[in-house]
């Protein structure tokens, strides 16, 4: 061993004491009579402490190290006259002895350092450089702890952890795969999974009763800050267990990580109808760390915008309105600025309409053209608008209005610190549309996937062929309006499973071409059985309280796919091509 | 939930509990007034009874039920009449109030019992139906258990779980790489790695300390039994440590497994040079379960069988032997087959030559001819020979030979009885050779890897080019004469790692085209390093008691690379192909 301590863990007690140390030179101050190097390990910082009376040698030739050279020292555990009580080992120093250079270092191309001066680049580069950055390294140590704690719970709950293949067959529902040529099969391609779906239904078709895994996931689609080509996910199914089984488990397992790896004590994790979501805040993953919930204003049974002469609101098929607290004194500019937000290309709206409620109680809007404040106090009151209140009104269609409504709420919520990253507010969404209308193919296609069940209330809706209409047992986790996880209570019927091929455009044989041996499977006694599956990386995310994946992933890759340190992907020679039975396409 | 226990738990003491179980028909017993069926899930068995006398039209549902159906009772446990002691749920059985069939399933190709009626292939085809036999599910639960107890050690030891990324670059060094093409970077692939080896070494740069991974790892070669395309490693690498901190570290490990997961106490592992594995077994790998150390009958100091005037033994480089306690009474027909044995053309030895030691103690051997009786007593002497024991004895080039007599030697070991499976004898094999000399290619390669350090006491040798000879700090581990986990002191000084790649042949250019990355992040400080990595599937199935791998992992390909249950690899279309810049070559 090269040492006998770590840089993280000598204290006053152990004063007195010889040690040997091993690390990386931090920082080095040179102040004449003493030289002070602080030496980094994964594990802290302890000051090094050369004196010039002492031993003038090894003073001399600490002076001379640069940053990030690998030190070993030997020497005597020492209490500071300066203690820095902020550090660990702050009550310490250890007076040097023996200084070995174990390897010299280049000045690395960013300092490293908590703030370092790195860009995004460069840092990804040289990664390993910025690994060395305690806020990089606390990541991947925070993402070991979640998976220790995600199996701990599991493991205790009697899920075993099967690893499913990884080489697998491509199938065109879904995602796009990255595919692997195979040189054993000429003309043929193995898939990487896109999930353990089929692996995982198929070992609860085994018996396995309770499966795990924490798993590698592949999608070839184009990248944004928080995707990634590969990607983990915590992987769960279980068989005879209902839709209320599945919530309780794993709203356990949430609870478990929040309080092992935060301290946190989060109470019993509210449930909202997909329905409700999309009503209440116009997304299916809303963010509820703060209210301010949607306000139709058009509501056929109580219309309170129509027949006044405003033809946007009269047309409008949604007249919707949010109340900001206390921002009623908003200026013209940071109306303006709201304004301009909601008319930007990605959220879409035409304008803004607001409303504000007067210290005196009296409302005074954008549209007083058209409406008297008879009228604007039944919108205040509908939407709980009180003094100082501030309504902003968005109108048009139903479906883009609310998407528009909810960017701006999110918006609002943080404009006004409702939105704290250490603050977590959890939710299930519940009840979600089995089917979505692809209006550029004219066909349906599965919400969540093929395999999720329809509720069976409304199983008569399917077969009447009011698709749309159709509710699936699916649910999804969000974390301050995240998506964490989403699952589904799973068909086990071969002849339910066969309609709903049918009803998403398959034939027989390409459904049984594709999930054939699924749907063999299922004839030789499949359980009822359901399962969920969780992103880890945004789950590692959100607990470290950043909005990028890519800070919890060791070695991510970048928006064109590719792996900026080790420079891939890259060519191959022909001979290698010509191996697997494939040319490059000129 | 569907049921309130498993058919696992339910003992005397839960007599008279009202109970609901779920599970599969494993077998059925109609007796005319009673019928009996053993309901089956991951847990165990448990027996249902069925009485005309008090419920017919159930009893008359439950005559109906074929083998496999998915069953949901509720039902009153009651003590048996009969009790099974061999079964832990053996006292009691359920008196069957509700009979819900959940699935009925058509008769399984093969019969879910421990001694099935199905052949391999069959088997694999419907893997799922396999599963649930016993002896296949333990398996993956013995897999389980070993990932956690892995787990459990080093997480106790401060190692970090870090994932490194499966979509990396495509590297010509070592074994062939599955490779992947970009979408996104026309005419580029990336490779599915061989092992996390680089990505390791990094995160040792980056001062992770102590890193491991229970990883996925892809190799596209020839398959073989106890080979797959895919197959799972535990990785491991440390910072700051000799070999010997990483021999005591994972001898740990090794010894945890055995007593947490098989309660078997292990003595310190023994430690055997390359170079003595060789000499005593002719192997890298030897199985220690039993000694049949090899003889040199022909040493220059002390030369047993030269200038008597057989020519075999006159011309051969190796004359070496073993000695087969109390068997000097194989028959003719015996001594045949072990000739015929050494004879297959994959042994390569071109005859045996044998030596009984009589009760008396005279010797007897095949080639009397040449060797009087006190040369064939000082055969006995040199291989510690006693009264009825036999020596064999193979000659000529002495790597094949040693190879052939290792071959015998583990032969003679399964005849005598001497491998029993539930019988392990660890070792640790030290100092293996630097460079492998490629005959076929005329030049050197890294026996381990290029990463490997030489032993510094023989870094001499490569400077002045003997090759050959150089020791490296590498170390494998072998339980049983199987090779499950292997490792190396890594180099960590640039100019050292561009002297092993100029060895290896390779230029200048092509070492920093492929491993630029590795040699750029030593020159920012590399601090000393050392790891490991162990074949996870291996060491569960040694740890099972089994010859092969593929009952160890859930889906397992076949010789051809094939999952046969999901009928993959498969054709792609040519859409995808397109999208991919890659064409199929006719």
């Amino acid at each position: 061993m090269y040492r006998t301590n770590t840089c993280g863990e000598l204290r006053l007690a152990d004063a007195g004491k010889q040690v040997i140390l091993c690390g990386w030179l931090q920082k080095s101050r040179d102040l004449g009579g003493m030289t002070f190097i602080d030496l980094r390990d994964r594990y802290g910082l302890t000051q090094l402490a050369f004196n010039m009376e002492i031993n003038a040698e090894i003073c001399e030739k600490a002076r001379k190290l640069g940053r990030e050279y690998v030190l070993q020292i030997t020497g005597l555990v020492k209490e500071r006259e300066n203690k820095n009580l902020q550090m660990p080992t702050g009550e310490i120093e250890i007076s040097v002895t023996e200084l070995i250079v174990l390897n010299e270092a280049k000045t690395p191309p960013f300092t490293i350092e908590d703030h370092t001066d790195g860009g995004d680049d460069l840092r990804m580069k040289y990664r390993y450089l910025d690994l060395r950055r305690s806020p990089v390294r606390n990541n991947i140590l925070l993402r070991h702890k979640m998976a220790q704690q995600t199996r701990s719970y599991l493991d205790a709950q009697h899920f075993t952890e099967v690893e499913t293949p990884v080489l697998i067959k491509s199938t065109p529902e879904g995602a796009r795969d990255f595919v692997v040529p195979s040189r054993m099969n000429p003309g043929q391609f193995y898939a990487l999974p896109q999930s353990p779906q089929t692996f995982k239904q198929l070992l609860m078709v085994a018996g396995l009763d309770r499966y795990y895994q924490i798993v590698k996931c592949f999608r070839d689609e184009d990248l944004r800050a928080d995707r990634q080509p590969e990607f983990t996910q915590i992987d769960c199914e279980m068989s005879f267990v209902e839709q209320e089984d599945v919530l309780n488990m794993f709203e356990g397992l949430v609870k478990h990580l929040f309080l092992s790896v935060k301290g946190i004590s989060i109470d019993a994790v509210p449930r909202m109808t997909y329905a409700n979501a999309m009503e209440y805040y116009g997304s299916d993953k809303p963010d509820t760390r703060f209210d301010m919930r949607f306000v139709a204003l058009n509501k056929p049974e109580n219309n309170l915008v129509s027949g006044k002469g405003f033809k946007v609101f009269d047309e409008a098929e949604l007249v919707v309105a949010i109340c900001a607290k206390a921002c009623a004194n908003y200026t013209r500019k940071q109306l303006d600025e709201l304004t301009d937000f909601v008319k930007r290309p990605q959220i879409g709206a035409s304008g803004l309409v607001y409303a504000r409620v007067n210290e005196d109680g009296t409302v005074k809007s954008s549209v007083d053209k058209f409406y008297d404040e008879v009228s604007l106090k039944k919108w205040a009151e509908a939407c709980g608008a009180a003094s100082n209140d501030l309504i902003l009104i968005l109108a048009g269609n139903a479906q883009k209005t609310r998407k528009a409504m909810n960017e701006l709420r999110l918006e609002m919520g943080t404009r006004l610190g409702l939105r704290d990253k250490d603050n977590y507010a959890c939710l299930w969404v519940l009840d979600f549309p089995l089917l979505e209308y692809s209006e550029e193919e004219n066909r349906y296609f599965a919400m969540h996937h093929p395999f999720t069940a329809p509720k069976p209330e409304d199983i008569s809706l399917l077969q009447s062929g009011q698709m749309g209409s159709v509710r699936a047992n699916a649910y999804d986790l969000v974390i301050n309006g995240v998506e964490v996880g989403g699952g589904s209570v799973r068909i086990f019927n071969k002849e339910l499973q066969a309609q709903m091929f049918e009803v998403l455009g398959f034939t027989p044989e390409e459904a049984q071409n594709q999930f054939g041996f699924l749907m063999n499977a299922f004839e030789f006694g499949a359980p009822p059985h359901a399962g969920i599956a969780f992103g880890f990386d945004r789950l590692c995310s959100l607990f470290g309280g950043a909005e990028s994946i890519r800070d919890f992933i060791a070695f991510p890759k970048n928006n064109s796919g590719r792996d900026v340190m080790i420079d891939g992907p890259s060519a191959i020679d022909e001979k290698q091509l010509t191996e697997l039975h494939i040319a490059l396409k000129k």
